[in-house]
């Protein structure tokens, strides 16, 4: 950030020259088009993110799931429960901590993952058509290092 | 994007390579946070995302806001009454459509946009911290970019 810019508000520079009010515009409809696409294909937005979570890494807890999903814990363990009864995920109880437990992927579960993930990719793809590439790898440069500012959570 | 990553997915990436995951997780804690904030000022997110999108562009419609503060149109028209009420905006009718009206802050609307702005400032400069001017540029061209690709509206 400049020091110039500091005085200069979203009356002046008007909305396109605010970061946050262009991300949530462009995630909501990123996450619109995907909670449509799983609608059709009977699957929840949760489970979805769920599925691409423990594919990325194995083992998660239904607390670092909740963080990585952005949901409420309430409805990934609900989720979760679903998930093992449908065959997608197993669970086991953490060595360190006996109130905790990693869940994993099943074979039924890379499955349903590899079903979803060519619509992520899709919709991701959809939002950076015509972006060039130098400018995406810094894109995904700086949202890891605000990431870094902002959590609260280790993970 | 270059083509060679067109197969490299999130199970072998992992999340922190896939843009939207990193978007959600950011923009959720930004809107978190401010959300905190507004409450304690007695004001709705909604209500804050009307005064600085009149801030920055005057004579809005319900239909506008209710893109711009990503919402839905129900609870942007019920701000909307509230503000008319409250003495922050004024309405009139739309010259070329009877059954719109424009929306423009009042010199209270004004006071009450000015006591919200350093917030929103305040929230995303902690997003930026430390993300060097030049990525902030490529940020806000590439995030202009995305809402191009995908925004089912005109505005």
């Amino acid at each position: 950030m400049t020091e110039d810019d500091t005085d200069k508000d979203i009356a002046t520079a008007g909305m396109s020259a605010f970061a946050p009010y262009l991300m949530n515009r462009v995630i909501h409809r990123y996450n619109q088009t995907l909670l449509a696409k799983m609608n059709e294909m009977g699957l929840s937005v949760t489970k979805m993110r769920a599925l691409a979570a423990l594919a990325a890494q194995d083992g998660l807890t239904v607390n670092e799931l909740t963080v990585y999903a952005v949901t409420e814990q309430s409805t990934m363990s609900r989720t979760l429960d679903q998930m093992a009864r449908d065959g997608l995920i197993v669970r086991r109880v953490s060595e360190s901590d006996s109130r905790a437990r990693h869940s994993s992927l099943t074979e039924a579960g890379w499955e349903a993952y590899r079903n979803i993930w060519p619509e992520m990719r899709k919709a991701e793809r959809a939002l950076f058509e015509g972006v060039p590439p130098q400018d995406y790898d810094v894109l995904l440069k700086v949202l890891n290092h605000m990431l870094e500012n902002i959590r609260v959570h280790k993970f």
